[in-house]
């Protein structure tokens, strides 16, 4: 069988994997969701037909969205999850001892089902999170309860992923967030959606103390460099980072490090320049 | 005209670029030279079927194979490309002030003329190179002369380019380097060729003093992180590295700064244990 994805990037570029299985094919009120099996990058979820992670490579992205905001604040014990519906972020954000609350509220009850049948290397965080199948905007407009953490764990803004990337969301993910609380968001890759990334820094600028930006490399989305933004209501990224704590840390990273973390801060040239004073660290 | 290039990966991956105009398409003794216009990553140029390089990102991987090397070492006179026949790393190279000799051993005559022809954006820089046309294995084995840097500027270790990954090669790169003298080279991609970055790596430091391993973001190479070995007979890329005259440089940099030089050698944790002690950094 001679069977390939392929997601297309503004019809100048395309990535295709080959596969060998297609493992779940189902429409949601929200999207398309399919799980397949690779040739080369283990199963993989698409939304839409867009790459949302393999099990060859989602180490990269959980753990650079959970381990830097969770090893800078100094007692991180409640936790939401905004999207995340296949789990890995769950899952690092649950090898933290702190932690005693981690709410994952993702909108598309298809996605989890989807990754509970076929992605339990993700997955099967969700024995020991609370899921709510909901709006994120709605929980966080509506909920009384208060998080350390927020983790924005969305897909591009275009559909149901739209809002979250709007100053009103934001506003009431500040409105959850304790006084030393964090936001970690998606933020999209400097090579091909620069404008995005400016302006989700400059709501996360209008409405947090502290805001900047941080890299990691991802394996199967278009451009490799990707980002993530970090803002906060006074914890510093590097300032505030307990090096001690990660280092000592009995978590088996595959990514993260003492070092990548300071080194994600590092940006290059053009993409400091494309934020334009949009950050402040 | 829906034309498209693709490179595959061991027929799991393949990266696909829309094609709006075919410059030049030869065959060399060694190898197929293709030059292409695309739709949105400028011109590439592409060596039997393998992407060398496009306009929209050759900034990252030509700045950080010479500001490195040539931030670290206190006053780099002369400097030896092997490979490099797009005149991009030459480029670089002859941005620094203290440069007096800049050589560029390019095998492939027929890469030379079709980059002077459709890429004057990295080969206009061989105006002010000294070029020659020959084998670089046997240069370095042959020459009297003595660098200060030599990079190693290679495609893939196939075809001609296989010598430049083995030990014989870099005892001559030793051999013609001055006692304070550093080698960088192409250095794959953790993601899919970490065993040939491992032996690379092995070599280097059966070599050399000091050898370790940095990486760099590649929009147009399979996997999007890529490496550069270091290698010197002391010099190391962080100790010694002149962080005051790459701030006060004149040189507009693309991609690289101080705070990524540094950055650049925190490994992932997959990386560094693949490497496997090859690196003594």
């Amino acid at each position: 069988m001679n069977l390939w994805i392929e997601e297309k990037l503004e019809n100048i570029y395309g990535m295709r994997f080959r596969v060998t299985e297609v493992l779940f094919s189902g429409e949601s009120q929200f999207q398309s969701v399919q799980v397949v099996r690779t040739a080369g990058h283990g199963v993989m979820l698409l939304n839409d037909g867009f790459i949302m992670l393999s099990e060859r490579d989602e180490f990269v992205y959980h753990e650079m969205m959970a381990h830097v905001p969770l090893f800078v604040h100094p007692d991180p014990k409640r936790v939401l999850i905004i999207g995340g519906g296949d789990g890995g972020t769950a899952r690092e954000v649950l090898r933290h001892p702190s932690v005693e609350e981690c709410v994952v509220v993702e909108i598309d009850g298809v996605v989890v089902r989807a990754c509970c049948l076929h992605l339990p290397k993700t997955a099967s965080s969700f024995d020991q999170a609370e899921v709510v199948i909901g709006d994120g905007v709605a929980y966080v407009a509506e909920t009384d309860r208060t998080f350390d953490v927020v983790l924005v764990d969305s897909t591009d803004p275009i559909g149901p992923a739209e809002p979250l990337f709007g100053e009103a969301f934001y506003r009431n993910v500040h409105r959850v967030l304790a006084p030393d609380g964090i936001v970690v968001s998606q933020g999209e890759t400097p090579w091909y959606k620069a404008s995005t990334q400016r302006q989700l820094s400059g709501v996360l600028n209008r409405t947090f103390t502290l805001n900047g930006v941080y890299n990691f490399s991802n394996l199967t989305y278009p451009g490799g460099l990707w980002s993530f933004t970090f803002a906060s209501k006074g914890l510093h990224p590097l300032m505030d980072f307990d090096e001690d704590r990660a280092q000592e840390s009995s978590i088996a990273f595959q990514y993260y490090n003492e070092a990548v973390h300071k080194a994600a801060f590092a940006l290059p040239t053009f993409q400091a320049r494309d934020l334009n004073g949009a950050t402040n660290l």
